[in-house]
């Protein structure tokens, strides 16, 4: 099969691989129909993580099951499934509190590499989530991206307490962050304000819900908000980013007794105790519970109450993976999908 | 009058000092009942806090309102009251969120210093709640408990998410750590892990409701609260002391998805982004909002359903307050009342 294995910061090749196999009895292998490229992958292209071996990539995936393992019951071939960035079993105390995320048997999601034609996932009865048939073409960036943008930026916005009557902030505009804004006006938000100075991601903020546009960042960009907010600051913050300066940016647009909720993964970032304990907000976040949401996504995407999809803004084929990563580095795309 | 001034560290005196009045229409001067030590008046008997001044001491306090300013409506002359460390007007959005500490008219609760006579007290139809009469003598310690410490203790663990079927530890063994483990009780935990290795203490704790004392402290301490709880954490953490040390502690034994209420004044506490990111916990804290528990806690005080007065350990009249704060730096003391 072709895949995408990445040999160095900047060097992204679509090459010839064997076909992965079920190796444990819980194990699916997935014909996949749609990839794409993440934020995540970018900190390895850009030297930020190591790249210490060639090292296939891509966890965000759609697609048909193809075979399964002898003790896989629910999942069955043929299904059109959507599954995330981790594997879990579903069943342990920890998934059944919903934070999938920390399950006790938690394996990486897309085992063998998910920008590929077959995908070998563990734990698929616990991962995979079946939709109710197989999309029309034109509706398969959208569960897609519920595989992990659109279910990060939605347990953001739950995280950041979102809902009716709530004034909601959104730092960082990229794809999570924008899915934020759809999450934060799906779950009922009065106002929505999308924290961005790229015009194209601004458009697309207010389609997907914002009610305003702050183009300021750091100090600058709270003081507007607090503005905005009688001088309070937000009752929920999205940050997802994922640096000091977002993460305070975040925390200072809060206010007392309001929520953050941080999705951007924290690199190099060390929270000042007395200003935290000061602030009086709430602080929840990590690595998304995207199986938590997926049925309830994959719900909104079928019936057409929702439309992430709309986040990619380049489909290239899975063969022109460089030149997708490529485009995202340099910020020419927000969220690349690579077709077959 | 007589009241408790600090003079330096280590320099604790009761003297004469003038009767406070009115100065805003919204005051009210109280003639205290009952006061006591806080564990952060310790700060600066240590010198980690400046003493920059003479200081009037004492922010905790119950007594009879002895005169009211032309603004105060709801308090009468001749109430007994309860207030506490911030005065708030209980009527801005942020104090009917149920965040009073950061009412956006907040002051200092006990404008003149607590441990005194009489006391001003700003903003008193916000901040002070009136009991249903006067208490019996004996009852006295569980409302003065209620002013700060018992206010702070069931705020983390409110902010922990106490309650029915969770498990709940509890870092730090001093007054608040001790009332967190009565108010985790009340709120109908079931399983209460004190940490705490002074006997007198560890006892408390069982009396307030603990049903099983950890003594490690530190990655230790940690191990413990995994192995009882199936390695998974606690559901609920409060956190009552305010290191790098006990805030690690408390993130560390939380379960993914898990609760940390924090109330120890973090000092020099820097957070690793990473490492909460991955942890998957729920935080909050800072200065409780007593307020908003004060009529509760009132209520369960005059039923007799909880006594908080218990964590009084060591009652002096007011002029012997150095050797208060003397027993209470020592630790022979968990919490000294200063009665008249």
């Amino acid at each position: 099969m072709r895949g995408v294995v990445m040999h160095a910061p900047g060097d992204v090749r679509t090459e010839e691989r064997e076909d992965p196999v079920i190796v444990e009895p819980t194990d699916a292998v997935i014909r996949v129909a749609a990839t794409c490229i993440c934020g995540s992958d970018l900190w390895p292209y850009r030297g930020q993580d190591p790249v210490n071996q060639p090292t296939p990539m891509g966890h965000e995936y759609v697609g048909a099951v193809e075979q399964v393992g002898d003790d896989v019951n629910v999942t069955k071939i043929g299904d059109f499934v959507v599954g995330s960035f981790f594997a879990s079993d579903n069943t342990c105390e920890i998934c059944q509190a919903g934070y999938q995320t920390h399950c006790v048997n938690r394996q990486p999601g897309a085992a063998t590499g998910g920008q590929a034609e077959f995908i070998r996932i563990p734990l698929a009865d616990g991962t995979l989530v079946t939709t109710p048939g197989r999309p029309d073409p034109e509706l398969i960036p959208s569960p897609l991206a519920a595989s992990d943008v659109l279910g990060t930026g939605w347990f953001a916005a739950v995280a950041a307490g979102a809902g009716p009557g709530k004034t909601v902030a959104v730092v960082g505009d990229g794809a999570v962050g924008l899915l934020g804004v759809l999450a934060a006006k799906q779950l009922g938000a009065e106002r929505i304000i999308a924290m961005s100075r790229h015009e194209t991601r601004q458009k697309l903020a207010l389609d997907f819900g914002a009610t305003d546009i702050v183009t300021e960042r750091g100090d600058e960009g709270v003081e507007k908000i607090k503005e905005l907010t009688h001088g309070l600051g937000a009752h929920s913050v999205i940050e997802a980013v994922g640096t000091q300066e977002s993460m305070m940016q975040a925390i200072r647009s809060t206010r007392a007794g309001g929520h953050v909720g941080y999705v951007g993964v924290s690199h190099d970032v060390a929270l000042p105790g007395e200003e935290m304990f000061f602030s009086g907000v709430h602080l929840h976040g990590g690595p998304a519970p995207v199986r938590r949401f997926l049925p309830e996504l994959i719900h909104l995407i079928w019936d057409r109450k929702i439309d992430p999809g709309k986040v990619f803004d380049l489909t290239l084929p899975l063969d022109q993976a460089a030149e997708g990563y490529q485009a995202m580095d340099e910020r020419r795309a927000t969220k690349v999908l690579l077709t077959f």
